[in-house]
């Protein structure tokens, strides 16, 4: 089966300041692989005609063209009259677009410009895909046996059009190779302990398989993927493959779905009926942040005491001065002390606390920054655990909350 | 002044599948920009020789070409061989390079491994750049007067690189033109508003300087900068137009620094001696995780309730259930009561809170979705307001919170 070759031109004076950083190219890159087609270069350009023509040149090896950005109303005024040089036609009123763009503008309650209304002019020889998420026209034209798509740069519409109206020509028009993907998450194990577990493993893979690490804070997402002819045959060995995977990994599993911990968090206590609240020091209030992200989210999470302040550890958790005093605010009998005391305080199955330095600076040499007690109360009693979380006070907020979750899912399933 | 034609050569497969988006390439537009300098493309390419190759004569045109990416241990194998190729040159053994490695596994105590060794190896013609964020080697090669940079493309050794090594070597090559920009960060006006008021001025700006407008989350960065031979021309019409900018509008203004306006309220209250604590509901710690994120906060950050299930409002806050049943959860009352409690509780000079529906459900005719109270009790009284932030739950909360501190500053400041 012969691969097509598939281009991506992005147009934007801001992608080449640095005003906007290009997420279009990646969101491409990442539905065209999951589609079963591969996308060969990004080529990122400015708003000239030059630059524009130079582009269209290079791309005439290609079998199909992705042209992203240049169609605002503003930018409009440099693409569409070079795109008609290019293709060798000229701009005409294009009825279809004109009447997408008055149900636009009559949906949105807004009057429509007259530099709105030259958005419906478009190069005679193209056809005209309809974008119904903005103003912008989508347009399909060849030349050579080249396919040139052009889709706004606004990334929402951008992502709109081309899942609504463009993977469906694409995919009748060219042939894919089927791709099959799976995703792996797993926390409390280092990326490189991991790659130690795993490599046999990996080195062993089929050729049509490949496995990439994908850490974050925290924790690591392996994703399982793989093109092949054959669909049956790249399903089943991903079956297979998988299941050794797990097998040699399985204490760092959270989950098998490509979601953070949380989400694994909540569909675990809602599914149980059962609720949970946080006291936060260090964390600051971000294991409460992230769970509430999540729609209905209040059915398994109550509240949050960010005792920031020492004193209100002891105002609002109960936790004794006297115990602050002796042991110190960043100590297992602390935590445990606010992992009960928020418990009890919101009426909930499970109390999760945290305590500890984000830094730079507050370190000890007891406690150096980096330093985070953790707690989970519940039913069962209190667990709790002293972890290291390095220098940088974002990645130690971010890894804290996201082991916090760990255990309180460990709590949970235990 | 002849501008100098800069390119940038982005290799890499995981570009290309979207597993990393290329922040690279915007940041080098961005710094070069604020060098003085002008990105002219970005090429984004997979790790194949072909395609390298394909690139590079691509480039011939440009007299600096910088090429990031495919220097890592593995990608080494196909990129080092091609730049030898291209170069018409061999690899051999670098004793600086070599150095660098060692004294780096040093540091962190780790072990060499033959591949490592082998990234001491370089086209013999490369003038060698030392690397001191990590083991990929950084080269210069000339070809035909056109200057080739390879760089690695983990983002943290590329702009320790770039900054310390390469951006002094290009400004003593390549003749810069000056650059200067001014950020103004203002909230609490739409883009279109803000575009109504400052059109006429806009307008009549001196070809030289260029306004972007960069709205985020309930605010609108303005960038106005500019780029002329005379700097300090530039510099001056520079302080004459944002003067003139602040007259029209002064009232939206909170900061002339490019922060976050949690830094600003953080400046604030830490230069008056004063702290500030939020009960939150809709915003679920959000207030709370912006400032403890900046280092220092708890100067004047004492702690939050995320009061998220309702009976906890009573609880913790003081807010009588009688209050709740009469006005609702969502409800001027409830939003101040909240706001004197959590002052109350945390000892502070200030209490924020919000009360809302952040959804995607629990809306109701009188309260739709969006519908956000924020209010701020001070020494002075309590104020609230109550708004509509739209029916997307992350941007409700991201909005509500700006909003929230907003109302703080003003009440700081007032």
């Amino acid at each position: 089966m012969k691969e097509i070759l598939i281009k991506n031109i992005s147009i934007g004076d801001e992608l080449l300041i640095g005003q906007v950083v290009n997420t279009n190219a990646a969101w491409l890159g990442e539905h065209l692989s999951e589609a079963g087609f591969q996308l060969d270069s990004i080529l990122t350009i400015g708003d000239s005609e030059n630059a524009i023509l130079n582009a269209f040149d290079a791309c005439m090896d290609a079998d199909l063209v992705l042209v992203t950005g240049g169609l605002g109303p503003t930018a409009d005024d440099i693409t569409k009259p070079t795109v008609c040089k290019f293709f060798d036609t000229e701009l005409e009123f294009c009825q279809a677009a004109y009447d997408n763009l008055v149900s636009l503008f009559k949906r949105r309650g807004f009057k429509m410009s007259e530099r709105n209304r030259g958005q419906a002019m478009l190069p005679k020889s193209c056809e005209y895909v309809p974008n119904t998420y903005g103003t912008a026209p989508c347009m399909w034209l060849e030349k050579n046996g080249v396919a040139f798509v052009f889709m706004p740069g606004v990334p929402f519409e951008m992502k709109g059009i081309f899942t609504d109206e463009l993977l469906p020509r694409i995919k009748e028009r060219f042939q894919a190779i089927p791709y099959e993907k799976r995703v792996i998450m797993t926390t409390g194990i280092g990326e490189s302990f991991l790659v130690d577990k795993i490599k046999d493993w990996e080195y062993a893979l089929p050729d049509f398989l490949s496995l990439a690490y994908l850490p974050q804070y925290g924790m690591v997402r392996l994703r399982l993927s793989g093109r092949h002819e054959d669909a049956r045959l790249l399903h089943e060995t991903l079956d297979r493959e998988v299941a050794k995977l797990v097998d040699l990994i399985s204490e760092y599993i959270f989950s098998m779905q490509d979601q953070p911990i949380e989400r694994t968090v909540f569909e675990l206590l809602n599914s149980k009926g059962m609720t949970f609240a946080s006291a936060e020091s260090c964390t600051g209030g971000n294991i409460a942040h992230v769970i509430t992200l999540i729609p209905g989210s209040s059915v398994v999470f109550k509240g949050t005491a960010v005792t920031y302040a020492t004193p209100m550890k002891t105002k609002v958790l109960s936790v004794p001065a006297e115990m602050i005093e002796r042991c110190g605010v960043v100590s297992q009998e602390v935590v445990e002390t606010m992992a009960t005391g928020v418990r009890n305080l919101m009426e909930v199955d499970f109390g999760v606390a945290t305590t500890g330095v984000a830094g730079p600076s507050g370190g000890t040499e007891e406690n150096p920054v980096g330093t985070v007690w953790i707690g989970v109360a519940s039913a069962k009693g209190v667990v709790s655990k002293r972890f290291n979380f390095g220098k940088d006070r974002e990645n130690v907020i971010n890894r804290a909350t996201i082991a916090a979750y760990e255990m309180l899912r460990q709590q949970i399933t235990d």
